[in-house]
């Protein structure tokens, strides 16, 4: 029998489909392909082909814009918000629109062409998360923006346009529509609970731990309850924190190391998918930090979505979470790293 | 300047980007092919090989489930919802599910393999909205189901697993999220007006005629002021009515028309792209009469979907409604049918 789940915070109902039941194995044939060609902006010593940097970790010898870096942050060249000018929020009879104001970052992961992010060292994934945490704190400073979000598209099924590893970052003076339905279901759930539900779902999770992938000290890894996509996988952090910008330098590491792993995990389990994720987090302004608490959603992609789906936000998701969940935990990660030091 | 504008009705915020401006042939490359490959379960003779009919439009002498039809509903072969059985809505913690009962029907548009709808006479298009009417009052009547979806994936690139032309209807005993935003959003605005939001949008574009695409006395096809996609376009009744259901015999030939010439539209400005459509209804039960106003959302498959636009529901766009309605304006969907016809 097919299943219908609530997700607990937009009320949002998805299928379970227990018909077109799908293993890791049934998803083959979306594994991400390679193919180098021309000239790439994000390798170094093309630094001269992308806007300059706003951020970089290099060698204390060598000069902004040249090579020397392991990580560079950049305008993005084709932006789709542009850092000058007003908001001027204009009416059109019963139509509402503002200039597009905005900031539109690139964040170049590693100065190897070759290695993805799953690929890099802790160390190097801690520079990556550092430099989203600089920049997210950065931008809130603007009183025009309202909201950072930071997301990461591998692979060219799942939007990437260059192929070099590279996350990028949208701060815009919107709430997005996901992240305020989000908010106002947290608000809702602490005004009758007086608790954060992220927190609630981690002890429940915690418990019951059918959906948990793996965890440290300070984060959780787990497959949503009611997830949209098959092997939809969701990091929090385990302790209360409304704000990515809040993060602190020793949980940095700690996150670092989860998102390494859950990457991993995912990769070994889907045979390298593209995938995408996204760090939802708390409005740069704003009276959440009781009652939300950030986290960072992860899809890989592995169907084509279909029309009713858009249309509606109903989705059917062929594998329960149950199922992705311990796929992805009985992968074996010691034994590759193994594999690949041979 | 990229722009930001406001979708009226449920208050998404999407980005209109004039940096990455894109015309109708910088979508090339996302037509349609065609593999007729293997036994196709909807061609007249494999009516064994498909659930049996629900409805069919046929010749009276020939028996259900042989050849001599025009157009076959049928249950979905793996379908995502079971027509039998109790919802049985239980709590596990904070979380809530039921069983996943519905119905999952599939409508054969036509017998012949190698026409898309687009390719049909009116007269056919007709039978195929008739079809859609009388399935959703049929649902309609079953107490557990509260929301009927009828929608159309065009093209693999759209989520179609066959290529013979077909659509789908989904019953559900829930109110889809997006469904719920509209209901919602246009209750605000009638508590707050007392007049229909969408009946409003249609007299502010037909004064303006910026976004109208084409209409008939009955119906009008507009580029939505704030669409997610490139050539996102909307097919409403310029009558007031909630529920697609109450649809009168003398306005399906209409909406048929309309919709016909719709879909040519965009395949003669966009080359034959893969399309998605979806009927946004009020649902069977509620009290969403004089609020809601229904309509089809039509959306060709153009662009990928990024990372950040699912996670956060903000969506950047391309092409500029304006833009997209002047193209599907200035195609002349005349001469191409007399071409054909030599």
């Amino acid at each position: 029998m097919p299943e219908l789940r609530k997700d607990p915070v937009i009320g949002r109902w998805v299928i379970i489909s227990s018909e077109r039941s799908k293993r890791p194995s049934d998803f083959a044939g979306s594994r991400q392909t390679r193919r180098k060609v021309g000239l790439c902006p994000f390798c170094p010593g093309n630094e001269a082909s992308t806007p300059p940097e706003i951020l970089s970790t290099r060698d204390p010898q060598t000069a902004a814009n040249t090579p020397g870096w392991t990580l560079r942050v950049i305008s993005n060249k084709f932006p789709a918000l542009r850092i000058e000018g007003e908001l001027n929020r204009v009416g059109i009879g019963i139509f509402d629109k503002m200039n597009g104001v905005g900031a539109h970052e690139v964040i170049v992961e590693t100065p190897d062409h070759d290695q993805d992010l799953v690929d890099l060292t802790v160390e190097q994934v801690n520079q990556v998360v550092w430099a989203y945490r600089e920049r997210t704190q950065d931008l809130a400073r603007d009183p025009r923006l309202r909201y950072v979000m930071v997301f990461k598209n591998q692979g060219e099924a799942a939007g990437a346009s260059l192929e070099h590893s590279h996350s990028q970052l949208i701060a815009t003076p919107v709430v997005p529509k996901r992240v305020q339905e989000e908010l106002d279901g947290s608000k809702k759930y602490f005004e009758y609970k007086e608790r954060c539900i992220f927190c609630d779902i981690i002890r429940q999770e915690r418990e019951t731990r059918d959906r948990v992938i793996c965890e440290n000290e300070h984060f959780i890894c787990v497959a949503p309850f009611a997830p949209r996509f098959p092997f939809e996988t969701w990091l929090l952090p385990r302790f209360h924190q409304a704000q990515f910008g809040e993060l602190k330098k020793d949980h940095v590491e700690a996150l670092s190391e989860l998102l390494r792993e859950s990457l991993l995990r995912l990769q070994l389990a889907l045979d390298d998918p593209p995938y995408n994720y996204v760090i939802h987090t708390a409005p740069v302004v704003g009276e959440y930090s009781q009652e939300y608490h950030w986290h960072i959603e992860i899809i890989p992609k592995l169907t084509k979505v279909a029309g009713f789906e858009w249309g509606t936000g109903f989705y059917i998701n062929p594998t329960a979470p149950e199922e992705a969940a311990r796929f992805m935990r009985e992968v074996d990660i010691h034994q590759t790293v193994a594999v690949n030091a041979e």
